[in-house]
């Protein structure tokens, strides 16, 4: 489950600290496979989930283009000879002078949601490509996007009308049915909605052109099913050919953890192994990594990963903790985690899934840690 | 509420990011309030709190001394000039090496509540003193701190003669009850605990000298009553007298968030105010610092910042974000916020409450984000 390259890195060197490792060509297939199952789609990495610049180099010889949070990874992608009109900021909370600084980049692909960030935008973006963002149900993800982004259909709809009114590009719509998605068939409910949208705003004279399909494309964890990616593709591709015939449109999908998840591995170990008290209550495993250092998205248990050990002993479930002397650093509680029972301190754990959502979120220096280690390979 | 000082910092200064300040004439004045109210108590500054070096100089040069996570926070206290033996190395979670690291360093006073960590101990830091942490509750505190760190009564007696029986200085004992703790009797409950411990020791010929009293002292937030530190410590103080008369005992307190809390203010801004529909639903008011960038301790809702602005319109209650692409990244939506109606982008608006647990737990970069920006005045 550890890919031969990454096995042979983590074998070779010698590692003091936790450290996540990314396996390039496993990127590169996952972007082969992203593309074939979701033809005709281009592919706006959202560099979010890992912005580590060898990435971004291999995204973007593979034709990739990229979504942006920020003006900070804007920069970033500029700075490895990127052409900014391979650039969306996705983000729809912008200050302004933000704003106007990516539109001197040369960024013209903006998402909004609302009245005032239209304001924002015709000011001092004039004349760019926007697509609104519309509030999707998304209650089969693993990592639900809640209500912070996007707007009700009917508002989107004002929203695109006014920008034409504007003298923007009203050129599409956005919506995202929620990070590690599971279930395909969600981007088919959003996509009748988007239907409606276009049919009014068709009425009014501003044809929409494209379609941005977010990103949810599910990474393998623990506590999720293997994903056949081109079944997912298959199934999305087919809702929008139902829905729109042969109308031309440009289609974006904004895959993260669908393209890197995956082909990440963190090396971490074993700190303590202890108990309480003499109950039979489970044992706790103490890592050197945890919810502050590289592992956020366990936070409530969301994500579960997959870890490995050398140790055969029969599994035995454990609360794994991190290091810090922050008790809301424990990755697995509620649901304790099986781990093998002649576990040791000192032992390696292999940490499986963890090229997205880990090295960016990592505190500065939170207990005086420091913040996770990367590389790519 | 902002105090004079750091209100003509930030009328002085052009800040484009949010940033922290901390008014070091504050850390003091709490500093000598605490050690008014815990007499005869030593205090070591929970440096994870905030470890700005000119708090750390500023404690030491009151007398201070330090209670560190982790050997990032022991170099980083030995590098202001302090002596090792003003160092406590509080967390029980360490890797031999780092506790033999520490050990030839100078420290010799470490926490443990584990065979496995005293192992390690004895191995690597021969004859030190030790302090046992034991489980206390702590249902009334803001940041409970769960069964993550200490072991049983009964636990921590056995390791404690297992510790004085290897040659190891068995030296104390140690509990937390929780952060944010709003009942000073919560420190009575877990006395009796230690009372009961030490007869027990007594009778074994291992006589306990230090309790360690964790931290817990409150700063003051939207959702906490004013503090009156003299009041917790002389309930306090009280209660080890109860329960253990003129013995002779070493007392330490550990706060961080007590010390340095309401020392702080964070400066934001305004950067969208929208709604989602045209229901009367709260509006989302999005501003430049989050859960990711120094707002962590939002989680769940669980610290209530005072928050203040310079509008006058009626408050109304919003949603309040914060500027990330993450969804997770909402600090107020369960009970929503009250803000000014009048509320608009650009605005700035001061965070109050925010020299504890925000600097150092900023990610990294995530979304592209820098880290909390902070300066100590």
């Amino acid at each position: 489950m550890v890919s031969p390259r990454l096995a042979d890195y983590f074998a070779a060197e010698a590692i003091d600290g936790p450290r996540v490792a990314v396996d390039l060509e496993l990127v590169e297939a996952r972007y082969n496979t992203l593309a074939a199952a979701f033809r005709g789609a281009d592919i706006f990495y959202a560099i979010k989930a890992n912005p580590a610049p060898e990435i971004l180099d291999r995204v973007a010889a593979l034709g990739g283009c990229f979504d942006c949070a920020s003006i900070g990874e804007i920069e970033l992608v500029l700075s490895r000879g990127v052409s900014p009109n391979r650039i969306s900021f996705g983000n729809t909370i912008k200050k302004e002078r933000v704003i106007r600084q990516a539109f001197e980049y040369g960024v013209r692909l903006f998402a909004f949601d609302s009245m005032a960030e239209l304001e924002k935008l015709e000011r001092s973006a004039p004349g760019a490509s926007l697509f609104c963002r519309i509030l999707a149900e998304n209650d089969s993800a693993d990592w639900p996007l809640s209500r912070k982004f996007g707007c009700s259909v009917a508002m989107a709809g004002d929203l695109l009308i006014e920008a034409d009114r504007r003298g923007m590009d009203a050129y599409g719509v956005s919506f995202h049915v929620g990070s590690q998605q599971k279930n395909p068939r969600a981007w088919a409910q959003a996509l009748g909605d988007v239907g409606r949208l276009m049919a009014r705003l068709d009425a009014a004279g501003v044809g929409l052109r494209m379609i941005n399909l977010g990103g949810g494309m599910p990474a393998t964890y623990d506590n999720s099913t293997p994903t056949d990616l081109l079944e997912y593709g298959a199934v999305v591709i087919a809702a929008v050919r139902e829905q729109f015939g042969t109308r031309p449109l440009d289609l974006i999908i904004e895959p993260g953890r669908g393209l890197v998840g995956d082909a990440g591995v963190i090396q971490a170990e074993v700190v303590l192994v202890s108990k309480k008290d003499d109950s039979a209550a489970p044992r706790w495993v103490y890592l050197d990594i945890g919810k502050f250092n590289g592992l956020a998205e366990t936070m409530d248990e969301a994500i579960r990963y997959k870890i490995v050990t050398l140790r055969d002993g029969a599994p035995e479930p454990v609360v794994l903790a991190g290091p810090t002397c922050d008790s809301v650093d424990v990755m697995y509680e509620k649901n304790p985690y099986p781990m093998p029972s002649d576990l040791q301190p000192g032992d390696k754990v292999w940490i499986l899934g963890t090229g997205a959502y880990t090295t960016t979120y990592s505190a500065v220096a939170f207990n005086g840690l420091p913040p996770l280690e990367s590389v790519c390979i």
